[in-house]
Order: C-alpha cells, then structure tokens, then sequence
C-alpha cells in the first residue's frame, strides 16, 4: 500500500484516504454552482522515490512509485511514456537550441488526458465503484471511455452536444454511454455534480476528482527523466480549467521535494483570447478569476465559462515564478500548420496553441530564446480535421498524367 | 557502417548498395505497367545482434542494430516502440487467454506506415536526396509527410481524391506537396513511378523501394522482444499491397537467422472481400494473384487493384505455414466498435479488419484458442471517423438537467 492524505488547497486540512471522496468538506460548503471549484484536494504521498526507477515511465512499477495507488493493478492500457522531442527544424527557425516539445498526442485516445483517466478508473477500481462518469468539452470523456474500456470498467460522460465530431464518435466507439448536452461545457459539468450525487456514480470531473491533477504529474515526470541531467526553464502549457497545468506543477514539486531536480521550471498558462480567465488573472496580478460568461474559441478543449481549478493553478504557476499569455484565435489556426511541417507534430487547436503561447512569450520577454523550454502539445490535430483544414490550402485534384504534375509545378 | 546488400526476391541476383536503387535490374524489364512489382529487392544484412540490445526500441541505437542505417543519426521523430497489449476483455470474451494487440495507431502520424518512412528518409538524407515522393492510399504519404517535415526534407504525394479527408487534411499540415489524383491508387502508384523517373525525386512507393519492407519489420522486432521468453503462435495483418506483413515476415525471419527467437509465428493476411488479391491466391493455392479492376471496401488503406508485393509476401506467407482471410464491410465496420469496447483501442477500418479476420480465422480452424496470437493494428480510428460513425448509434441531446438523464437511462 502506497500511502498518502489529501490536503486542501484552500485551507491547509489533512483527510486521510477514506475520510473524503473528492473536495474539502469545509471549503466546498462555500461552492457557487457553476463558479470555480473550491476546496480542490492536493496529494501528498508519505514517501517518493529517492532515485528514478529504472522501469520505463509507462510501466505499473515506475507508476506505483509515484502515484497513490494501492497496488500495481493498473487498467491496461499503456498511458504516457510520451517522447520529448527535440524538434531540430523548429529550433532553426526560433533560434532556440533548447526547445522540446512533448508529444503527448501519442496516449492512446490522443490526449493528456488519458493521463488522469488511468489513474481515476484505477481508484474507481479499489473504491468498487463500476461506474465512473465526467463531463468534458471532449477529450476527458474520451479519455475516460477508453481507460474504462480496456478496464472493464462503465463509463458516462456528459459533453457540449457541440464538441468536435471526432471526439464525439471515438467516445461512443469505446462503449461509453454518452450525453450530449444542449449547452456549455460549464452546464455539463454541472448536470454531471448531480447525476453522480443522485446514481451513486464516481465523479472524475476535472478539478474535482483530485486523482485528475494527480494523474496529469506523470507529464512533468517523464519531461524530468528524460532531460536528466537537465532541467527545464519554463514548460508552456496551454489551458482552460486549470488542470493540467497544476498536474506538471504537481509533478515537478513532487521531483524537487524527493531530490531528483533541483529546482522547479516556471510555467506559463497560454489561453485564447475568448477564454481567458487564468491568464487574465495573472497578467492582472488579480486574486481572484473572473468568468466569461461567453467564452468561445476554435480551441473547444479550451473553452471554459469559469476555470473550475483557477485557485489552485494560480497559485502553483505564481509560485514556479511563471505568467499567463493569451493568443488570438487565428493565431492558434497559423500554429496548427506551422507546428505540423516544423515538427511533424499534428496537433489540435488547444495543443497547437502552446506554439502561438511561445511566440507572445517570446515578444514579452517571459522567455529568453537561450533558456530550456517545453512545450507540452496535449492533443492529436486528428481530433478537430475541420479546425486543421482552415490552416491549410487545398489542391485542386489533377488528371493521372505526368504533364498535368508538371503544370501543376510550374504555377 | 552497418553492411548489407540486396537479394532479389525472384532470381536470387545479389547487388550491393550501391548498384541499385529500387528494383532487380534484370526481373523489373518482365514489370507490366499497373502490375504487380517484379524484382523487389530484399535486404540482407551482414551482420545482427546475437543478444536484445538494452536500449528502446525507438531509440537510434536499437533501429541501426537492426536496420540497414549507415548511422545513428535518424530523423528526429519518434517512430514504432508501441504497446503490445494484453487485453483482458477481449480475451474473455474470445476466450482466447493468449491473445495481444500489436497498438500501432500510437506511432506519430496514427499508423504503422511511418515505421517504413523513418528508414526510407534516412536513406533519402544518406543517398542525398532531397525531396521524396510516394504514392498512397492515404496512410503511407501521411507518414512520408510527418516524418519529412521532422527532419526538413521535401515530400511529394500522389494520392486518390476519394481520400478520408484527415488523411489529406494532416498531410497538407505537415507541408507536404500534394497532388490528389482523380483515379485509382493504382493510377496514382504509376503516375509517381513516371515523375520520379521523370524529376529525380527518391520514389518512396510501397513494394517498390526495398526500405519500406524493411522498415516495417520494427512491427515484428517489437513483438518478439515484448513476448520474450515466449514467441508468438500466429500473427494476424490486414493486407493491401501486402507490404506491411511481409516487413513483419522478414523482421521474425531476421531474428531466427539471429537465434533471438526459436520459430517464426505463421502469418495470417486479412484481406476485404472487394479487394482479396493475395487472399485469394493463398485460398485457392495459386501462384500468381488475379487482380481486381473494380476494387473497392470501406477499409481504404486496403484497396489496390493490383497487390504490388504480391509475389514476396506470398512466398513468406506460405513459408511460415499461415494462410489468408477474407471478411466482409460489414464485418470490418463492426469490429471497429467492437474492438474499441473491449481493448480500448480506436482503429481505422483497414485496422479493425484484423479482429475480423481473426473470427474468420478461428471458424475456419486457422488458429487455435488456445495459442498465442497477435493482432497488428495499423492505424487509428481518428484517420476517418465517418466510417466510423457507421458503427456507433448517435444519442439525441438532452436538455442539461436530471430529469433528462434520468428519463434517457429508463428508456
């Protein structure tokens, strides 16, 4: 048994294990409904690993090192172990000898958020709960669907009836029973708080279920092991709640406080124009996040009313010494091209974006050209086919003869 | 320098590298234009590893142990070193308690192609080339172009119209030149053949350049090394021009000659019933394939009127005791579901096609349920999502309340 307590990050109480299920009972009696998600629990592990395992990052052994979890019995499926690129063409272009990228579109349903899913259908699992519902703008759903296929486990999700095709198909492929919601991501997430008090479901919803920041860590750990002896500067992530973000915030204090970095990266939270409460509050200096009560952007992963994690990321992105960028929409469409033929990382919308997020960094001066930087891309341009297509221009097809490739070279 | 030469797969005829580039001189002057490849050259390597190299499968060190590289220095993607997963739903359900999924979806462009386009771009960068071009289905430029754009050299594509639009979409973001064909792939096959000739581009086409087979033999490789100390029984792979199974053929043949594996699995070629070329010949036990003018299935990547790499890999088909399957559209378009709920695994329908044919194997008493079988899926189900959409049924949204959810779950 590994063991562990949570810890509200709002007022500083310990629960053990089995005294909470998912946020402070103190704080989350002051919970708006709709608003940001108070009394978000952070885990804190009794014991960390004092040297890297040797097991690769997506191995049961090298997970329970790390992870809360009471066994090595994990869904399987392989999540993570994601390569850290070193994107020669990309660096030529920023001049940036020390870019990365991490390629996190390479999980198994195509985002970083398999990452949380595997470790909440693995408590799922101890807790004896079947059935694990979310509500999502997508790719949690997917995430979740696939995890808790190859787990046997059931899932539920509640999605905008408006997310991306693809997402919607790959989820009800997986067997998830799936709700189209006429409405935000924000009245999903909602409805999806209720059915679980009312159908005994477990909630993986994001910033609430504290197994989903948690999860997300593995993130910064592999991006850690595989620059060892290095360190990354800054680490750009691009966000809407809040999650991952607090995820690899997570993971490299989980690393500094067991000694196998020395000092933690500052991130930098890039949001889009139509959804940018975080980064908002951050360029501000503000305590507090205000809601968008319109927010909209072609990056759908993105787009949140009121960011449901923004006190705890807050926090944790001003302690790494790091900010908030915003990017305009057609800016994140330009990324989706010029990652893809710098890179040969295709990637969607709301991943795409951390490249946009470098360059306002850049122009800012939040990040020096010389400094190590990661930019995590946390989902596969397959996802949103249509977003990608306003990126690029179309050929017109030609006739099956070698003049017509000529003429075509020749225009 | 890692030495081999090339052995032609019809007369035996041994070349050096330098000698050649594509094709047995003496056997491609029998080549009918829009026939099967004559005088595909395979590679002989001087020398393998008599022991698993400790290093990743995707790293540099462990491709130029195996690979005819003249370096380490390979393009900046990370290619193959896939899953191989055990599935435990499935195998219930199967009763099959020895059955893996080979997860090749998770390689950077979505499909096993891209293992081919790693070896075939080194090569391109070591003979000097700089623009390589190929003709596809979709999957193979797809790869070509990722793999290109991440080491900054030129792609050239010759695809049919009728494409699954995200394969067009992702090829045209990863900056490839692209040059839809309105014709077959078979058309677009011969009109690549002309301008290479024509302008001096590396030709890249399956079956035709002797690294794609060679490429793909990493698939095999992966397997036994993940297995080890066991081997597998029967590997299942979906078949179009028949390239992919004989890379996998010749990745098995190379580790036996290697003594890392005692016998080599029998291979199964699943093939759609409307375009069953090399099934077929393997059903009927006929020496040359017929091909099929009118070719057509839903699983795109499969169909080819004529199977260029018929002659090989039927020869190592036979020689490993396997056989071919043929399954139908509506098999295919079911298993792609199918395999979903209960691996966790989203495939395209050439990819789904292997659980189809893994049916249609165990009733034709092909494989035992009892014997160690793998499935190589080949590309993810998020390179067309519309044939999806043919297998999942789309619930009506809901109004975000309750009651809504609770009305659905009685219905």
């Amino acid at each position: 048994m590994h063991r562990f307590h949570f810890r509200c990050n709002e007022c500083g109480a310990n629960y053990d294990e089995n005294e909470v299920r998912l946020t402070c009972p103190e704080c989350s009696s002051l919970q708006q409904p709709g608003g940001v998600t108070r009394g978000v629990l952070e885990i804190e592990l009794e014991e960390l690993p004092t040297s890297w395992p040797e097991a690769s990052p997506a191995s049961a052994e090298f997970l329970h090192a790390f992870l809360p979890l009471a066994s090595t019995d994990l869904p399987p499926l392989a999540v993570g172990d994601t390569p850290l690129l070193t994107v020669p063409e990309l660096r030529r272009e920023l001049r940036m000898p020390r870019l990365w990228i991490k390629d996190d579109c390479r999980n198994p349903s195509g985002s970083t958020k398999d990452r949380a899913s595997l470790l909440v259908v693995a408590k799922a699992r101890e807790y004896g709960y079947r059935t694990i519902a979310a509500a999502s703008t997508g790719n949690a759903a997917t995430a979740l669907s696939a995890v808790a296929a190859a787990a046997g486990s059931e899932a539920v999700v509640f999605v905008p009836a408006s997310a991306p095709d693809a997402k919607l198909v790959q989820m009800l492929a997986y067997g998830a029973r799936v709700f189209p919601v006429d409405g935000t991501y924000d009245d999903a997430f909602e409805l999806c708080l209720e059915a679980c008090d009312q159908l005994g479901w477990y909630n993986r919803n994001t910033a609430l279920n504290p197994f989903t920041v948690e999860g997300k860590k593995t993130a910064a750990l592999e991006i850690a092991r595989s620059m060892v002896p290095e360190v990354p500067d800054v680490v750009l992530v691009t966000t809407g709640d809040g999650v991952i973000i607090s995820g690899v915030a997570k993971g490299f204090a989980d690393l500094e406080r067991a000694g196998l970095i020395s000092r933690r990266p500052r991130l930098i939270a890039v949001q889009p124009e139509g959804s940018n409460s975080i980064a908002d509050a951050l360029i501000r200096g503000a305590a507090e996040v205000e809601p968008v009560p319109d927010a909209a952007s072609v990056a759908d992963s993105l787009v949140v009313q009121a960011p449901r994690n923004a006190l705890l990321c807050l926090r944790q992105i001003r302690d790494s010494g790091g900010a908030g960028v915003v990017v305009s929409d057609s800016a994140i469409v330009r990324s989706i091209a010029r990652l893809a033929r710098l890179t040969g990382v295709f990637a969607e919308p709301a991943a795409a974006a951390a490249l946009a997020g470098l360059d306002a960094a850049l122009e800012q001066g939040l990040v020096a050209k010389d400094e190590r930087v990661v930019l995590l891309i946390t989902g596969t341009g397959l996802k949103d086919v249509p977003a990608a297509a306003r990126a690029i221009e179309r050929p017109e097809p030609i006739q099956p003869r070698l003049d017509a490739v000529i003429e075509r070279l020749e225009q």
